[in-house]
């Protein structure tokens, strides 16, 4: 008789956003009338830059013809994109990292999923209380129960500090989903100078680096001093460049990144998610490939750039308007999402914008018990929308 | 101090082709002049279909607007092309599949790799000798160590039956990676009856099931009576229609497919994997799964036939040329995989190969002890070069 793996009833039946899909559903179901606003998953709206467009078109070409054929690449990705990634996101901002350090994947929800693996099965972890819940769920999965919840509240900025932490491994996601909070070199700092002092791992996601404007915040956990031995860092082209549905992402894993065996010697972690991604994955299509490289010529970067500055004119429009509405708002700032104190239940608040105003947010509930009492509202749509949604909830609120 | 997965080091520290790659780069280090022609990885050639590239040129202009852009997709993957396969890969071969029961990913590796999650950490794996490496590499990257091999040899035609097997979970993969064999219908019955009557589970790679030209040999585990009660099947694009750069399979699980609890209560599998889908992954590329659906209009259907049968040509030469040298060769009639009986050590004549005539092929013993003695020729090249390395090979045998 074949066993399953049990822990995966551990999980709650349904997945956030499913959740909501549902309840969109069912409302649209009843009002099919309706024009239904979506402010809620954090998927972009606005098409791809034109130079990665033409270059998915070249690449497109180069799938028709024997010569420039390409088949099975390396599952770290290709050089001609770790290049680039390694020149613009790090050495260009003076952070040393290596093409050879840097393995290029279908999605960072991909890989924070799978860095688990990694680990022994009874280490501790822990995690923002608000959190994107792909780092719980894949733990309780692998059979970890031993989550520390670190509690992200207005009283912390949304930012909790080292203090108190006992876990082997914590995730930390700056700019912040679901809050929107960012977070200063010196909060980050302290967290590398515990994680290398205890001989703990930072799981540091950047996949929201890109909306950062304001000076001094620091994109890479590397900025800090020491990180290269105590963190992994995962970065994201899904809002960087709207690659939701085109698929990349990439890991940074140091070469001198180690964690430990049972005897205590150390085990380097580059070989080990190398080994993870060449025996699990087979490379993200080339075509997409081609299309990140992209990203980093003079026009991509312009042009990404304003696309990422338009997002963030809807989360200025958003958050003043609801803090004018006498709510409690933060993120929106350097990030696509708006963290709203909705002053009640956060199901029942979404309920209330979905059925009276047709606009999609998302429930903080859903992100952790601390996020009860919060919605998030997401700046990824059209500024038609956004003003109409922002109309609709000024109506009804 | 953080903990790693002991596990990882268990697994032989070089991928197979990681290996090949490294003796074929020192070789052309050391003979820079030399033209090597590569019959070893199973990676693809030809270029895309006209179909496909029409196809994902037309993806891609989606992605340039906002009235057709797509973002987050189903992380199964889109309707439009889980119809296709549920129509054209099994409702018109007379076999009851259904598009909610097709899981969409990038990949056959890796829904090969990522499946042994769904299970108890103690269940039992039977896996044929020689193998592709991935199924008991990834069981024992999370800590399986009890696998049972069954040789394939020349005496069973290198097809075991499930007689003495006594395994929770069985791969099963035909057209068969490396030997080429492929399964009777008989065979597999044997094998779903040899299940159901024992609560197990059979997980069947079809990755190479298009090369199947002799008719009765089954295209699926699905044509038996009774698979859907006690199988998965995964299928791939990768040869199918030279998708290795691209990236798109998917697997079935049937709807009445359980596995158990503990406490021996029926859990079903389906949403077990969707809930690691949707959860560790977020779909296959849109315009990945633009070009699969291509493959199944009339045009698309007929060119990827055509390139399939060249190198099913390709396969016939090879194979044929082996024999008349007087050596056992199987395969490489429904399957592009040749297996040859080298009489000697496999590594040696694998260097012997390169070495002498410049031809990359595959030893067998990197598939498993049963596989020493054998190598593998993949029929993945140019006619031209198919022919060199034959004259070559001719020359030095």
């Amino acid at each position: 008789m074949l066993h399953v793996n049990e822990n995966y009833a551990k999980v709650k039946p349904t997945y956030l956003f499913a959740e909501i899909a549902h309840r969109v559903s069912a409302h649209q179901a009843a009002n099919p009338g309706a024009k239904v606003i979506r402010l809620g998953i954090g998927d972009v709206t606005e098409p791809l830059a034109p130079s990665v467009i033409a270059a998915m078109h070249k690449a497109v070409d180069d799938e028709a013809g024997r010569e420039r054929f390409h088949g099975y690449g390396p599952e770290q990705g290709y050089a001609f994109l770790r290049e680039k990634i390694a020149e613009f996101d790090y050495n260009a901002k003076g952070i040393d990292i290596r093409p050879d350090e840097i393995l290029v994947s279908d999605g960072a929800k991909c890989d924070c999923g799978n860095v688990q693996e990694l680990f022994a099965n009874d280490v501790k972890i822990a995690v923002g209380d608000p959190v994107y819940p792909v780092y719980v769920d894949t733990n309780i999965m692998a059979g970890r129960g031993n989550i520390q919840l670190l509690p992200c509240n207005a009283a912390n900025g949304f930012v909790p500090g080292p203090e108190g932490c006992d876990a082997d491994v914590v995730y930390l996601c700056y700019p912040n989903n679901p809050t929107g909070a960012v977070a200063t070199l010196e909060q980050l700092q302290k967290w590398v100078d515990w994680a290398n002092a205890n001989k703990r791992l930072i799981l540091f996601d950047a996949a929201y680096e890109a909306f950062i404007r304001t000076p001094g915040i620091p994109h890479s956990i590397f900025a800090c001093k020491g990180a290269r031995t105590c963190a992994m860092e995962f970065r994201s082209y899904s809002k960087t460049a709207g690659f939701t549905g085109i698929r990349c992402g990439y890991t940074v894993v140091p070469e001198e990144l180690v964690a430990y065996d049972s005897n205590g010697a150390a085990v380097p972690l580059k070989p080990m998610w190398t080994r993870r991604q060449t025996t699990k994955f087979n490379g993200a299509s080339y075509v997409t490939q081609r299309g990140a490289e992209a990203i980093y010529t003079p026009e991509g970067r312009a042009e990404t750039k304003a696309t990422i500055d338009f997002y963030l004119g809807n989360a200025k429009l958003i958050r003043e308007a609801l803090v004018a509405k006498g709510y409690e708002a933060s993120g929106g700032v350097d990030s696509p999402y708006i963290w709203a104190n909705v002053k009640g239940d956060s199901w029942e608040f979404f309920d209330k914008l979905l059925k009276e105003a047709n606009v999609v947010t998302t429930p903080g509930a859903g992100f952790g018990a601390a996020g009860e009492g919060y919605i998030r509202i997401s700046a990824f749509n059209s500024r038609e929308n956004v003003l109409e949604s922002i109309e609709r909830m000024n109506a009804v609120l």
